[in-house]
Order: structure tokens, then sequence, then C-alpha cells
């Protein structure tokens, strides 16, 4: 199933595709996951595991290069890491139209944002980044919707081009998006 | 069509839902779209036109209040920003599974950077940005990727979490985000 899932997403994801692939038929593969909507749930739990339990980077020290493994760890660097990244991003379409798996979907972006604010205030009171690590609250929340929003706009553009967004390439551009962090901001800018 | 698109995503585009919003029959439909492939392919041209023909901010000055109308354009502000914005995160499933509507989707992403180059070298030129206008050309388009990244990465975190994303905290992630780019980087920061 997975097989299926990595090359043809969630539309290719049929009782059938699946049933042909394990070689079972598709009244035995019925017999586990009655409807569609059964093979997808299972998917996605199948999903979050592989995901729960990837390999990770060694989180070598508080603030930006705690921050800066987690990206790492998220983005398709690997062929595991884009097969995974290939079955959310395909996710999304049914997600989308569904209310329950749009609230997962909604729950585990508040927990990406929930595990990458604790690295952004470390940075604060290490002196990485600018501002005091009591800065507005709401802040550190927005940034960190910035941060998980370049992660995951960067997996979706290197899905698509993995050419020309080769490991070194998006590693590069997270140490940029790093840096830009980093810089003291002039208090209003050309925008305000 | 469009309307099944925008609540059901392209998992739920079939000739039956759409043949049954139209009050047709499928077999009717059939005579101009054979098979579920052909409905996919017009449907995606319709977007790439509703796209095109989206009313836009003006752009009222060069450098980074283009490129911030730029990005306010590309957001799901607005109820048909959100309905188009729908069914292009719902397309990207088909899209990852097939070579041609993969590589179309590359394109666009090619497209959207070079649309969005111009604005930075402006900056540059005009002192928003830091680094001069002939800075290298790598750095430039890596940066344009990087502006690609976060607003389609926000695009999904607000489709899914509409009210942790109103319009009001999208702007002000973009201004946050701008304001990043146009502090002095040191030349290496901590993650090197």
């Amino acid at each position: 199933m997975w097989r299926t899932l990595a090359d043809k997403g969630f539309g290719g994801l049929t009782l059938r595709a699946v049933a042909a692939t394990m070689g079972v038929s598709t009244g035995m593969l019925m017999h586990y996951f009655p409807t569609k909507h059964a093979l997808v749930v299972h998917a996605l739990d199948v999903l979050e595991k592989r995901t729960a339990d990837r390999p990770r980077r060694d989180r070598p020290a508080e603030g930006l290069a705690a921050l800066r493994a987690t990206l790492l760890d998220i983005l398709p660097l690997a062929p595991d890491d884009t097969a995974r990244n290939r079955v959310w991003v395909s996710s999304w379409d049914l997600a989308l139209a569904d209310g329950d798996l749009g609230a997962d979907q909604a729950d585990r972006y508040a927990r990406m944002r929930s595990a990458i604010r604790p690295h952004l205030e470390a940075a604060r009171r290490l002196g990485e980044l600018p501002g005091s690590a009591d800065t507005d609250r709401a802040d550190t929340d927005q940034l960190a919707a910035t941060v998980v929003a370049f992660a995951h706009g960067l997996v979706v553009q290197a899905l698509f081009d993995p050419e020309r967004f080769p490991p070194a390439v998006q590693t590069s551009m997270v140490d940029g998006f790093l840096r830009s962090l980093t810089a003291e901001r002039p208090t209003r800018a050309p925008d305000a």
C-alpha cells in the first residue's frame, strides 16, 4: 500500500490497485477495508506512524542549531523523506474535502508550530534572534507559523522539481532563511 | 464543475458528480469528457484561466511594495482566492502522480519565481534589501524560491485553519517576513 501511495497518491489508492500490489483478491482486501474511506484512514495512520518513527538528526544544541536540525528532518533530502512528503502533500486533496481529516491536518500544523516555538524562545534567550525571551507571545507564534510555512512551501517546490532543489540547495535555503531571522530588523519597514 | 472542485477536490471530481451538479446525464457529459483524465485536464485549464484572470492589487511601486502586493494576490484572503487555492492544493495529489501534470506544476513554480525575481532586484537597487543589484544571480534565485516557499506554505496552513489565519494574520506574516529580508545579515550565522 505504501508503494502505491508514494507513486500514485491518494487518487491512485483504490482497493483494486492495493489488492493487485499485494497479490490478493479485491474481495479479500475488502474483508479488512470495506470502503475506500477505511483504506484512506488506515493509510493516514501508516503515514503518521512512519513520520513519527523516522530517524532524526541529533539535536546538538538549543536555539537555532536545534531549529535547523528540526527543519532538515522535515525536508525531502533522502528517498524515504521524499516518499513520506509526497504522501503528505497528496493527502491534502482529501483532507481539504473532509471535515475530520481536515481537522486532523490543522492539529498536525498546530503541533509543528508548537515543536518549533521552544527553539525560537531559546534562540532569543541565547541572543541568536533579536527580541527578548519574553517578547510578545503572539510574535513568537507568528514567527513559528512563518518557519513552518517556509518549510512546507519548500517541500512542495522540491517535490515537483527535485533537479532544481537537490539536498544542497534545500539546505542552503534553510541556512539563508535562518540567517535572515538572526538580523536586527528596523522597527518599521517599507511595508508599514 | 468549479463548485464540485472547490468543495470536494480532485478526489471528488467524478463524471457522475459533475453531471449531477450540472443536471445532465453522465452519458451526455461523457460525450465531452470521455474519461476522468479529460475532465481533470479541463478542470486544470479552468483553474489556470481563473488564476490568470483574477483581479489584482495595484502595483504601486517597484521593489518591496510591489513584492508585497504580489504576495497578497497569492494568499487566500477572500472567498474567491480561497476557492482557487483549495483547488490548486488539491491538484497536487494528481500532479505528483502524473509526469505531464507534474511538469506543468514545476513550470508554474518556475514562473512564480521569475515573477518575483525582478521585485527583489529592484529592492536591491533601491537599497531596501541588503546586497547590490548585481549580487550573485544564484543568490537572488534562491531568495525568490524562499519567498515562494513562504507564500505557498502559508496558503496551505491558512486553508486548513482559517480561524487561526484570518486575513489580518496572513498580512501581518507577510509584513514580518518582508521585514526580515530587509535587515543586514551577518555574513556567517550560527548555522555555519
